[in-house]
């Protein structure tokens, strides 16, 4: 299990990238594109290696999975999943509300998550066990007595197969067309946790994507899980749910026509 | 033609906008339903009520039109269009990128436009015939070579019927995938100003949702038109397309298989 002073090492990891992306939010950078035709900003890079820095130095033993400069001590039984930045396209389009995503996996489990939005100094920590912290103060997701009542968030349309999209859309026409909001990225797991959003419906995710979530979502009493409601981890498919009153899981999963 | 004044006084509606706002962002407020299903909070009245009291102290004979009370004076040659919470559903579920919007109408046609974000304090404020500015200092539109290069923006895919998708998903195509982005609202055409959305696109828009966003928009080298690429006016569809290069309005309307 994770220790306080993960935490506060994980709160390290978080300032070291805010350092080194704010710096370049809104200024002029070089984009590249990387084979997978991702973008790439300087910001990622210089975020990613200061955090490589500081755990190389401090858990020279710990794992270590980058979305840009990939694995290191691949078999260690402690992981550390770094996203510099989570919502690339937030970001080039100047908009505060992409994030640096921190997680510590314990064989293969997501047990330590930090989303971290650097521009509006936004934090939500989550820890095995632990209340889930806004700011350093504890959160809660919100109660939600029907799927009519729900705001509903996903990133955008374009992550779901033909397939995938059916089961979001079926979702979609149990919430008010109103309180669906697209955009959005990591940024909407943090409202889950903080009780503004109820549902987030992705597909898709990579591991970096998703490990920290895990953590804020349900340590803030919200739930976390894959489309058959099993929980998340390193091999999981990437298509995930939040959802902010763990109740509503089978009225979600009703409704995108899926089997729990 | 408006005055340095006016710019002065839309400024102080902003202000006392934002005042309104502030302190219910991420709150617990009363959801009421109105007879159009959409949602209005404490923080949409209190925000336009604050306006109209400063507009019918200090300008009595001008017109107003709101989004939540209504018309006044509606012959007046000069009109002030308010939506005070554009983007309610960013608003409820806590994203700062929700805006209060604020123009200002000639004989129609919009001549003054803010574009406020009281919780990160972000303004684009836009005056025929000067230079937009963000936060007090001038900004200017992006050049953009090509529509492969554009970062393309939209609020959300539901705002558009069959026949509207089949037009916005011909400009989709034509971007990179990855450099769409949903959600945002009016902070979108505020980002164009600045220079770092190329392209907006949306449909269906009211008045007092699209009025303010020319003048910031145009005041910073950018385009704003309807989707025949007529200029907005009071009577429009509310179909339009903001283009930081307006070099590439025939690409766009190329890509949406519209004609010019």
């Amino acid at each position: 299990m994770p220790t306080s002073s993960d935490l506060t090492f994980a709160n390290r990891l978080a300032d070291a990238a805010g350092d080194a992306i704010r710096p370049l939010f809104r200024g002029n950078w070089e984009q590249e594109k990387k084979s997978d035709s991702s973008f790439v900003t300087e910001a990622d890079r210089a975020a990613e290696a200061a955090m490589r820095a500081l755990i190389e130095a401090e858990y020279p033993d710990d794992g270590i999975v980058g979305e840009e400069y990939g694995t290191r001590n691949e078999g260690a039984g402690r992981q550390w999943v770094l996203d510099p930045i989570d919502g690339t396209t937030s970001f080039i389009a100047g908009r505060p509300i992409f994030g640096t995503l921190i997680a510590l996996l314990q064989d293969g489990f997501p047990v330590l998550g930090i989303i971290d939005q650097p521009i509006g100094r936004e934090r939500w920590a989550g820890f095995s066990g632990k209340e889930t912290t806004f700011n350093g103060k504890p959160v809660r997701s919100a109660p939600c007595r029907s799927l009519s009542d729900a705001v509903l968030a996903t990133t955008t349309p374009h992550q779901f197969s033909d397939q995938e999209a059916d089961h979001f859309m079926g979702l979609a026409k149990a919430v008010a067309e109103r309180k669906i909001i697209y955009g959005g990225d990591c940024y909407n797991y943090g409202l889950v946790a903080s009780g503004h959003v109820d549902i987030v419906c992705e597909a898709g995710l990579k591991l970096h994507d998703f490990a920290a979530l895990a953590p804020v979502v349900e340590g803030a009493g919200g739930l976390m899980c894959d489309w058959s409601g099993g929980p998340l981890h390193s091999a999981s498919d990437g298509n995930v749910l939040a959802i902010g009153d763990a109740a509503r899981l089978e009225d979600v999963l009703e409704a995108m026509d899926l089997a729990l």
